[in-house]
């Protein structure tokens, strides 16, 4: 849950200045994302999302994250478009942060997603894909396999205490992803971060994609293994074939993948279970007193790791 | 900040199948209020509140709270009114917790009052006042005087290591306010908990009261005594007499003060002082782990209290 900056009125007021939005009805903290402090703006006009970047944001990436958004929504994506101020820019300060405004999407998360929501995040995710093509800005994804191996070493002291073998799982991991990534796959920019919370439905129809937040560049299809572990596991954490069937169905109705990158999907998969299995424990062992943001238990991705590692074909996730 | 509990679109929707609100368009968790979890709820109709009560809110009591907020707004009250569902309750269960939907209010809480706010503030407490004279229910002040006690013993073995000097401070308050409580005041039900988080406006007009959990019976004047704390210090804990003379103002423009409630004014902003003083050094000597609320520091209301003891009469407030 999101929300650590006060905004006043007078503060609020002199941002507003800025845009031709109408008369302020109503303006709340909203518990969205979990890095930035998110506002739900109503004015006369509409309903309008009001961003400040805490720390955990980098300054110099918020022009990439803002030009994604405002590139995608320019191509009918249903995202959040970031609004422009009289002075033509979308970012600037409030509270001393980062600040902008984007439009409000229409739609609710979903908690459990059922096979048709599947479907349609497969889909989303494939059109985001293709809608990025011709987007001239980069960012490098610094949560990749080099990223892992600095991770582990950051954990590794504190790994045994939170659940004993974790390490050697981590390190025999490394070991394999460092043989077994793919070296050369259909790339561009990715959503990376395309669980269940940044996806919002009407009656089964996707609405909207939020919190760009991690996209960078990488390989279209490891997008995919991020989803297919955010959406396909079941709360008891056994694995959903029927979902991950739809996601993959949905997505390649938009954009077929090649035999390379359903060849390498095994791999994406683990290397995506790790990814986040790593930045929970991160966040794990470096627990900050008081925080308003209770970190996630990383064993759910153990097991998804683990689950993985017993894929012997990608036939296996419905291919 | 609240949001405690995760309500799924599942649970959402068998709740709102009991109402005639429309179609859903939006559903955010909200930072109002810190005792419960609070949703707002963008349908196809309007906006709402839908509030889930979390365990600091005694069950038994909500028929009260619930009844109020309909009494004052069928007055004609800017209050937050409950929803009849399609069985005529307002009050229903959701994930486990009584919840109720409520209707929706326009404005902004302001962080910085002005004299006008304060103004605004006196007069909506005095129509409060006045529109509770015929309302049927009622319920114990459970942070009165005996409250204060007890209250201070709990925390007696721990105050000293929060600010030294601070029990006897409260002890020796305790014995003045024995002897120097009013016994007779004009009384009814009062919002007792009108800070400024608590009230919206939009244009310096006030356009809502919310927050009524802490409603109870007791003397009319000891609220204004509470909003005297609440809303006429200024952030460098200095006493602002205008904004005092604009509060007392405002409400006697509704209401008339009697001689003895403003001859009991300073007596009562003693106890509204030491009242707050004592539940928020209470929560700060017993602060959760991992709590999402951060504790207000106590030492506010010491300074507070500190103050009023320093007042000799009634006219120092301005009256």
């Amino acid at each position: 849950m999101a929300v650590y900056t006060h905004v006043d009125e007078d503060a609020l007021a002199d941002f507003l200045a800025h845009y031709d939005v109408g008369e302020v009805i109503a303006f709340k903290g909203i518990a969205e994302g979990v890095e930035n402090s998110n506002f739900l703006l109503q004015t006369g006009r509409g309903s309008y999302i009001l961003t400040l970047y805490e720390k955990r944001v980098n300054r110099d990436e918020l022009p990439f994250f803002l030009g994604l958004m405002g590139h995608l929504a320019a191509k009918g994506l249903a995202c959040p478009t970031p609004i422009a101020g009289d002075d033509g820019q979308a970012l600037r300060e409030l509270c001393g942060r980062p600040a902008a405004l984007v439009s409000f999407l229409r739609g609710l998360s979903v908690m459990r997603p059922t096979p048709v929501h599947c479907a349609g995040v497969g889909r989303g995710m494939a059109e985001m894909h293709r809608a990025v093509a011709d987007f001239g800005m980069r960012r490098e994804n610094g949560l990749g396999l080099s990223g892992w191996h600095q991770l582990a070493n950051a954990c590794r002291d504190q790994a045994e205490a939170v659940r004993p073998g974790l390490m050697s799982i981590v390190d025999d991991e490394l070991a394999w992803l460092d043989g077994a990534w793919p070296r050369n796959l259909p790339a561009g920019v990715i959503h990376a971060d395309l669980f269940p919370d940044n996806v919002f439905f009407m009656h089964e129809q996707l609405t909207g994609l939020i919190d760009f937040y991690f996209a960078c560049n990488d390989f279209l299809a490891y997008d995919l293994a991020i989803a297919m572990n955010a959406w396909c596991f079941e709360p008891d954490r056994s694995f959903n074939a029927t979902k991950t069937r739809r996601l993959l169905a949905g997505y390649q109705a938009v954009r077929a993948l090649e035999p390379a990158e359903t060849a390498a999907l095994p791999a994406l998969a683990r290397g995506a279970a790790l990814r986040f299995l790593l930045t929970r424990l991160y966040d794990w062992v470096n627990q900050v007193e008081g925080a308003l943001v209770r970190p996630k238990d990383p064993s759910e991705y153990v097991e998804k790791l683990l689950f993985h590692r017993r894929v012997k074909s990608p036939g296996e996730y419905g291919l």
